[in-house]
């Protein structure tokens, strides 16, 4: 797998298990260190008194080679006798925190009581875990994603997790985005990048916080570097979680047509899955189709090649222009 | 084991697997919530951002029935998941936190955050576990045992645990005691008991701290209900940890009768070993000899219905007299 490294700086952005993924078939295309994964912390919250980012740990996980191969959250060959005893002495038991998940979490918490930054955890984590990629949190002050509902407002984990999605989703509110800052090594990543990668992350939950932060959208809209989307919706369906059936509610088209219409203003080229070839007509931006079912790491690592093969073409093209 | 309980209110005042021991034999031998046990808190501290009591939990733990047969601290089968990656993770190790005593003091944090008392924590965890006896921390305010050594000031796990008690102890602090006051529950349980009772702990790392809260050596004093000691020392030794060693840093003879000098001004009677027959003519105070080490239930219930019975007898002797 590591014969020719691809000579780029990239910029993922990511939420939990879409993102992660492809920010593993990155890591895997590029040189050590040459990817920087920003990651949507709109879900994170307290829980049984500890810090928990949800989609940071996965994408942690995932670089690490550590995480659970189905569940989509957590780590391989977890147990969960600290949660059970937690049931039993009556504390709460629908988030399921592994016994050594909860070392990571322990360790996250502890430092930010310090008043350390989100940032520096999350990087002395990924060192802790021999990952090459630095990971850095969409912003170091809290940004809470709330999820307006039929059945009322709802923190994001009481609906993602608790609620197993369940109410109808009505809007989101990114709370906290207006005050929140890309950290600095999330700039200085952009400023470095020669492609940036909008991972096949859920568009409402997972990229639309990290486009809520200040400054960010405008910097996608006038940079001259390629910036690539890989559409999570495949066949009408979501290739994992409840992106399909937000959009259904939402009253749109369950299609990658919706989803590049929510980027339309700074996208350079959408990729999608062979299984939409249809709908390649009535895109507007350059299309790449291919295989985007990452079933392993070959997968991984090829679709990461292809996207990046895909931008280096657009930048050409571009330069000749 | 259930045939007649003693109709008496009692106190135990305990620090850890010594003091647990006999409290559970108090527990067996009174009616449901006639025992009170009063703990040391001193050795009290923070870990991975957690509030640990050990000897609060290890008291918890043997009244529950859950406590780890040898270890003399923590829960019966446990195992170390979140501490072996914790590890590996870079953290510190020295304390071994298991999974399941986790729950218990992810609990206890989270509600001392929220400003909840360590009194109301404690009760809580007791309930939850099902245990009918009343468990009372020394203080609701922090005390810290301090621990003078020849090489520097220690805190005391790291005198305890980290260092295995290695140094040599020239003295020990117990700060914050000038400031503490016995929790509400304590001293009314002390003001409707018929007995108190010393357990075998140690006496200067676990009865000390619980003697140096303000007021409560002046009630002992002042008290006409019996207080009775059980000596932690038998045969020249320590029967757990390290009262033995400490006596000989200090330069006092290993015996029972350090001990029963270290509580002269208050205690009514005295309970040592069949080993140490002979320092019972040196011993001012009606003293009862018995077999005082604690293999199981059946001899943990036994040696506190003989300590009773003893308290009993001395009672009805004050009140002829």
């Amino acid at each position: 797998m590591n014969e020719t490294k691809k000579p780029l700086k990239v910029v993922a952005l990511a939420g939990g298990v879409g993102g992660a993924k492809l920010a593993v078939g990155l890591q895997e295309a590029l040189a050590p260190g040459a990817l920087t994964v920003i990651v949507n912390t709109g879900d994170d919250f307290e829980h049984w008194g500890l810090s928990i980012s949800p989609d940071l740990d996965t994408v942690t996980y995932n670089l690490a080679g550590i995480n659970h191969p189905d569940n989509g959250w957590g780590r391989i060959n977890e147990s969960y006798r600290t949660l059970e005893t937690m049931s039993q002495l009556g504390g709460e038991d629908w988030f399921r925190l592994g016994d050594c998940d909860l070392a990571l979490h322990l360790r996250r918490t502890e430092w930010l009581r310090q008043g350390i930054t989100l940032t520096e955890v999350t990087d002395r984590l990924r060192r802790s875990l021999g990952i090459p990629s630095p990971i850095v949190p969409m912003s170091d002050r809290p940004v809470r994603t709330l999820v307006h509902t039929d059945e009322g407002d709802l923190p994001f984990q009481h609906y993602f997790v608790r609620l197993r999605c369940a109410p109808i989703l009505i809007d989101l509110t990114f709370v906290g985005a207006d005050e929140a800052k890309l950290p600095e090594p999330a700039q200085a990543a952009l400023h470095a990048a020669h492609v940036i990668v909008l991972c096949p992350s859920n568009p409402y939950l997972s990229i639309d916080p990290i486009l809520s932060i200040p400054g960010l959208r405008h910097f996608l809209r006038q940079t001259k570097i390629p910036v690539i989307a890989v559409s999570p919706i495949v066949s009408g369906q979501a290739v994992k979680g409840p992106a399909a059936k937000i959009m259904k509610e939402l009253g749109v088209l369950i299609s990658p047509h919706t989803v590049v219409d929510r980027y339309e203003d700074f996208l350079t080229g959408f990729v999608i899955d062979n299984a939409d070839r249809d709908w390649c007509e009535s895109i507007q931006i350059p299309t790449l189709l291919t295989d985007t079912i990452m079933r392993d790491l070959a997968s991984k690592r090829r679709l990461a090649e292809q996207v990046l093969t895909f931008a280096q073409q657009l930048s050409e093209v571009a330069q000749k222009a």
